[in-house]
């Protein structure tokens, strides 16, 4: 089944993409939190790191599900999206607008995860690999979650600002 | 008003990256349709590359009503992105699964925009530039149509490729 094994072949590699990505935000939300200007946003970088670690154990349990190591291939994207997110830290040091752009970048890093999740889990469900598709689902739920506390965060700075106009 | 300088700062800065952005998927969605191998992904490719010459006029509007000349600032995040997008199309060419890479390549790109226009619409709000929350506005549900519209092909796509194995 030449069809069935392309397919594998394809999710193999976009696990092996994302554990890239996973590890490349682990290794950056300390910086993003550390950068925060407000409480509120430094916790919630440090609750998904915390988050993104077991993601990364639930990525291992993916690839034995498929009978593989865990291996990580540069994902192109994660590393520029999060290029521009030290960009911000650098350009918008100490200015007040420095939450928003931190809230944005990491608003895109959730953007690319939840595109690829959703992704490999329909080619899960294809390959009948149901342990994978379990698997993956928790963390998508987990990214959309996160997503939607920085919008609301985002939202409260707005207003905090405003206020302090 | 520092604060609110330094968030107009943010907003034609992010404007100036998904100019590029826009610009970057413009040149890169022939070259994706020309790869598809069903019809129905070549068509979709093709709607939203005329879509897309809409949503950069779009922005050249926004650029003007904040008295700015419309202007590109390399986007790592969209260049990283696209770059997955070509390592599909030479990796998977004459594969089974290559239409299926390419749908997640594209929606990739259009999570990456919806991410993009969801900050830039609160930003503008927050600004109280009411035509590029419009403009801006519009592009985002376009996006988002896409990006449904993309689901959907994957779905029939997958079932295709069952019924064929």
């Amino acid at each position: 089944m030449p069809s069935e094994n392309s397919l594998q072949e394809l999710f193999h590699d976009t696990l092996k993409d994302i554990y890239f990505a996973e590890k490349k935000i682990l290794a950056t939300l300390p910086k993003m939190a550390k950068a925060a200007q407000s409480e509120e946003l430094r916790a919630a970088f440090e609750k998904h790191e915390a988050e993104t670690e077991e993601q990364i154990g639930r990525l291992e349990r993916v690839f034995a599900a498929i009978d593989k190591k865990p291996q990580a291939k540069t994902c192109d994207a994660i590393v520029g999206i999060t290029e521009e997110g030290a960009e911000i830290m650098k350009e918008y040091k100490g200015s007040p607008a420095l939450d928003a752009g931190l809230l944005a970048a990491a608003q895109a890093v959730e953007h690319y995860e939840i595109s690829r999740y959703g992704t490999l889990i329909a080619w899960a469900e294809e390959l009948g690999l149901e342990d994978a598709v379990s698997l993956l689902e928790e963390t998508l739920e987990e990214e959309k979650a996160t997503d939607e506390a920085l919008t609301e965060i985002a939202k409260s700075a707005i207003n905090q600002q405003a206020e302090a106009a």
